[in-house]
């Protein structure tokens, strides 16, 4: 009993459809119930993408029962039309036949019967009845779930494992997913899981090769980081560390957090999944920000005023990508220019002083560089980039790098080291 | 032999990452490859995502084989980490034993270098090395393929089908698939493939629903649609259609273009794929555009700027967020913004004459709304926008458009319009 306790609560979700597959349309339902399966403590082993073709959904119900899960889910392929076989199949899969629910056909006549008052479009109520009747057939023995649309999902047991059938669409999924959790069917396979317990950390400015060595140190000092699930993602130019773990490792999965925040202070700016966006918008709170963006070209500003309420704190900016620009609209010294280019801290100086003074706010930040392909040279190569961040009152940080990547690394890179600077400034 | 050169050619798509099944990072690269593959004439049969466990990916790679594809592309586990093990599970799988590629050694060893060289982050040199010597790992008898990042890529021969090793970032996965093509191994896979020719329409301005009724009608004017397949698909407030068939139906193909171009002239902007960027640069060759952006807060500025050699044509921007700022960075008078408001189409023409005016181009477009989810009222909801293109010499175009969606889509949208405005004023 002890070790069947221990052993995780297994799923895998199988996503029906040739448009799908063919990359007509994007698969949102798969990342969507992974979320939902991960905050569940039951663990997903696969997604599958396969055709509308009864062979290829049988083949792969056959896999994910060979590698034994407790629960398929299903989505897509409930419709009316012909190759809509989900159910005809997960049927012959449970072994068990398909009848004709009554109640259900009674349902979703009703339902197509509403349609069909309000629709200007001319139906063929022959055709209609037809896949009213198809709709409303359900394996012996399942559990059917009322349509969102017209289709009804369905919960079917199938000896060691349940088949969870859910329509594609979802605004039809998502509100189903829920009615599921609360059938008993659903219970059972709950029951058998234990929720995780998880937090993130980001971090920018430390390579994830770095970090996998730090984890290395962190378990080698004691610290017990085989009962923790942790997982590294670099995600537009920072890194994104989830640790996962059950109640009884919570004591190893604060150690972990604590030793990583020690040997990172500079780099770890997130200790609970707080977004850098968030913090530069909560930082900002009572400021006034403008900007003065070069290479960057407006990505800065379109990422500032990404959040709703950004007008609080946000008068503009502006984009100088030509060197006139930069002399009319910014009054930056067409002599500085001429002497240390365009892309320089001279210049990103100015920049940001004349963003500060004609915008009239009291923070302002300036990104200037050479984002490629062209206009790089030895001693200032394309990712070269020079940054400005300064408040009225006197402080500043200010720095230049070299972004490495194509020309919207470059370009994305910059605005992200623009937010880094706002947050380093104001904290 | 002629039912062996009628079997489709067929793949599978195996794509491994723990964050990607955890829904931590979305999957680019299976409806990516799909594409591809559609066009080579490859008939995808599954796309799966599993975890970066040995185990699920070797059941995933036997699943493929037994389900007779030809060709198995797997994504992702190629990094410098322990979880990274892809190269290992495919040699296991194919009967290979991993050996030193020397040459590889050197060559990732050169990319590294030249990375620690110019970035100002203090590389850890023993985790390097450690990583460098386990990407350079290649099953004997593989082809293995220049790194984009720092992961080379693998064609891995296995019996009766060929593995094709790619990373996880998309833009090193992109160009290894084109020199992938190049290679022997994958030759002899497309030489058995019959390859589809297509074609690409873009659309902007017609919902998907008119369209759909324009092919039915098409059809029944005596276009044979049923030799060609095709696909329309909403993108980023765009439609496209794409078009597939054999050589034998051209001609019907290229009914079907006429037919719709005859029939949507005015929406129907692009008749071989171009898209509206590319055609815009080519439009403002010789002009010189400069851009008063309020809602979309620098999101046109960014797209007009993505495309290298933007400067040649594009002068700068003032993100005018506040009023103030439309005021003294764009000279709207602010009795104008009382009486009309911010949004409106008095302001938006003074914003673009005030671009038009401080950045001495010869082009300016506006764009000013409520992108919400607050400032809406009956009168101006959220998501009103006006907008305006001018040149110099006197012709202009406006518009003023309630855009559904939420916040980002009501940015995105806007510069969209102001991309599509600005194709028509200048052809």
């Amino acid at each position: 009993m002890a070790a069947e306790a221990d052993k995780n609560v297994k799923a895998g979700i199988l996503v029906t459809g040739t448009e799908v597959l063919t990359a007509v349309i994007r698969d949102e339902n798969g990342p969507w119930l992974s979320q939902r399966l991960l905050d569940l403590g039951i663990e997903l082993v696969e997604i599958m993408v396969v055709a509308d073709r009864p062979a290829d959904l049988l083949a792969g119900l056959e896999h994910m029962r060979d590698n034994g899960v407790d629960l398929i889910i299903t989505t897509g392929g409930l419709g009316p039309t012909a190759d809509d076989l989900t159910a005809e199949v997960v049927a012959g899969f449970t072994g068990r036949e398909l009848v004709l629910d009554q109640a259900m056909e009674d349902r979703i006549a009703a339902i197509l019967a509403r349609y069909a008052a309000t629709t200007p479009i001319d139906l063929n109520a022959e055709a209609m009845l037809a896949a009213n009747r198809k709709q409303a057939m359900v394996p012996d023995g399942a559990v059917a779930l009322n349509p969102i649309g017209t289709a009804p999902g369905l919960i079917v047991p199938g000896g060691d494992l349940v088949v969870l059938v859910l329509p594609g669409p979802p605004r039809e999924l998502r509100p189903m997913w829920e009615e599921a959790l609360t059938q008993p069917l659903m219970l059972d396979v709950l029951a058998r899981a234990r929720p995780l317990l998880s937090y993130r950390l980001r971090m920018f400015g430390t390579p994830e090769s770095e970090l996998a060595s730090s984890l290395r140190d962190i378990e080698a000092d004691g610290v017990d980081t085989e009962r923790l699930e942790v997982t590294t993602c670099l995600r537009r130019g920072e890194v994104e560390i989830d640790v996962r773990y059950r109640e009884e490792a919570r004591a190893e999965a604060e150690s972990l957090r604590a030793a990583l925040a020690e040997r990172h202070s500079a780099t770890l700016f997130s200790l609970d999944g707080t977004t850098i966006d968030s913090m530069v918008a909560d930082l900002l709170s009572g400021h006034r920000l403008s900007l003065a963006e070069s290479c960057s070209a407006g990505l800065l500003a379109a990422r500032i005023t990404d959040r709703p309420g950004a007008s609080e704190y946000f008068a503009g900016g502006v984009v100088a990508y030509s060197n006139q620009a930069k002399a009319d609209l910014l009054g930056v010294d067409p002599g500085l220019i001429e002497r240390h280019g365009a892309v320089s801290p001279e210049v990103a100086h100015e920049m940001a002083v004349g963003a500060l003074e004609r915008f009239g706010g009291d923070i302002a930040v300036s990104i200037t560089g050479i984002a490629g392909p062209d206009g790089g040279s030895d001693e200032k190569p394309v990712g070269f980039v020079c940054f400005e961040a300064i408040v009225a009152d006197g402080g500043s940080e200010a720095r230049s790098l070299v972004i490495p990547g194509g020309r919207s690394d470059i370009r994305d890179r910059s605005a992200l080291v623009g937010m880094h600077l706002l947050r380093r400034l104001l904290s």
